[in-house]
């Protein structure tokens, strides 16, 4: 099966993008509850408008193997929550010192940031509360509830995002070699989106077969994903990015089109995404979502 | 059943100490795991040599009820994580901006502000991952562990050890009343010491009046523990201690003894202490080690 078209596409992200948005809306406490400023500082920076890419992979992954979303919805919701906390504390003036996210200003400048620490903290443990909750995930079997949160917890842990992201800070003004980059990239971003894909499948009760072509897909896409928005934090505009463009150049980073020329960088990014769709070949149409996002993820750039 | 003496405490402490140091060596990554700075990070504040009270509080609550001590291992030790990584961010300059803990620099001191906070936010991840590793619960119920994973993630989330930090962060140079002081030792340290008990009694399948009084236990035992830890922390020294004594006082941070009195705040911690052994009374002599570490709680301060 090819896909050549992303006819279709806005709707589908639109709708599941929805489901997303209002869910967080529910299962985070009210800004009211006490002590007040936590639950301002979580919904600051979790309800602040992200594309959703880590929960819809997860929801188009299980209905890809004949899931059902709205099931599904705790799980990529905590893929989210984890994404946040990700975010918070990567702004934090002791690591990329970020004045500015998704247009706003950080949690640390808003908030403080003793309380961005917390709030990044609050967020992280939320996410594994939110799965374990009981009336949350009954449609399941509690094994595969603690498999997908296994999943979720080392690829945010040591050998995943922490890792990718110890390896970032340590790489801060230093020119690294690409298989440093490599590193920085597979783990810092791409653990998390291949634990969403792999959540999904687990949670959409697919076979082997399925779970190892959702498994390449989710690898493929997870390096497509960074390469691309390393190509846009150079080409793209404050506006398009909601963040200051060129941050990483100025930070000294090093990125993919820095270390291979942004041509290379665009090529490498394409080459990745046609082995996703590949990979989901013994897969039928209810993957084609997958498959659009994968065309989604590189036609970002132009 | 009346406990008069803490005969036999010493030797049942060390003994669970001793299985719980040798299990966090067990499970926590080699130094030499890449990359290497975060594993020394971790490993360095982790296996500092606390008195690892919840982890042992864990374990006697599943021996109150017949649970074996070995096999519960993983979550004590996860609740000896999420502790870790909350004295690590606690310690950051944005919070209490504390140079010692347990008699050595902390991680911020030693490591960077930066790898400190990925320090604590791996030790957090780490404590889902090892509650979730298959071969480590599958004596368990999947349920049984679900039900454990969600009671430590709400103690550690908004409503537990995050709400007190939030709270305590707040009230920092501000002289606050008598319930904000409650609140924030009730949350700060008393939800995770509770959730310590509870988890034990799950663990070890205690049935509802059983888990009815060890919950009564905990909330005792987790407000007199940290009573105590304010009386010790302005009459004890800098070598008990292993921190800077008279830190509170210099933050101008309000404590039990400074609220209501030495003497009253011990008569108050005796009288909790009181209460958590009398909540014991339906158990058996398999509760005989809780009770004697009420009584270790209280007589700490003498």
């Amino acid at each position: 099966m090819t896909v050549k078209s992303r006819t279709g596409l806005e709707e589908y992200l639109q709708s599941r993008k929805k489901m997303v948005d209002e869910a967080l809306e529910r299962y985070l406490p009210r800004e009211q509850s006490f002590p007040e400023v936590i639950f301002q500082a979580v919904r600051y920076s979790t309800l602040a408008g992200g594309k959703r890419i880590r929960p819809i992979l997860c929801i188009a992954a299980a209905e890809a193997v004949g899931g059902n979303a709205e099931e599904v919805l705790p799980f990529a919701c905590a893929l989210e929550l984890v994404h946040t906390y990700s975010l918070i504390h990567d702004d934090l003036p002791a690591m990329d010192n970020d004045d500015f996210r998704r247009g706003r200003p950080t949690s640390h400048k808003v908030f403080g940031e003793g309380m961005a620490i917390l709030a990044g903290d609050a967020l992280l443990t939320e996410a594994f509360y939110l799965m374990t909750k009981k009336e949350r995930g009954e449609r399941f079997k509690a094994e595969a509830r603690l498999e997908v949160i296994h999943e979720i917890a080392k690829a945010a842990g040591f050998f995943g995002m922490i890792g990718g992201q110890v390896v970032d800070l340590q790489s801060q003004g230093k020119t690294v070699d690409h298989d440093t980059l490599y590193y920085i990239h597979t783990h810092k971003t791409g653990a998390m989106i291949l634990a969403s894909v792999r959540a999904g499948a687990i949670l959409g009760g697919a076979d082997t077969l399925c779970r190892d072509c959702l498994n390449e897909y989710g690898k493929n896409i997870g390096l497509a994903f960074q390469i691309t928005d390393d190509i846009l934090d150079i080409v793209g505009d404050k506006d398009l990015m909601g963040k200051t463009t060129g941050a990483d150049e100025n930070m000294h980073k090093v990125t993919y089109p820095s270390t291979m020329g942004i041509d290379k960088a665009k090529q490498q990014g394409i080459t990745l995404v046609k082995d996703a769709i590949a990979a989901l070949a013994p897969l039928d149409q209810r993957a084609d979502p997958l498959r659009k996002i994968a065309l989604y993820v590189i036609e970002r750039q132009l």
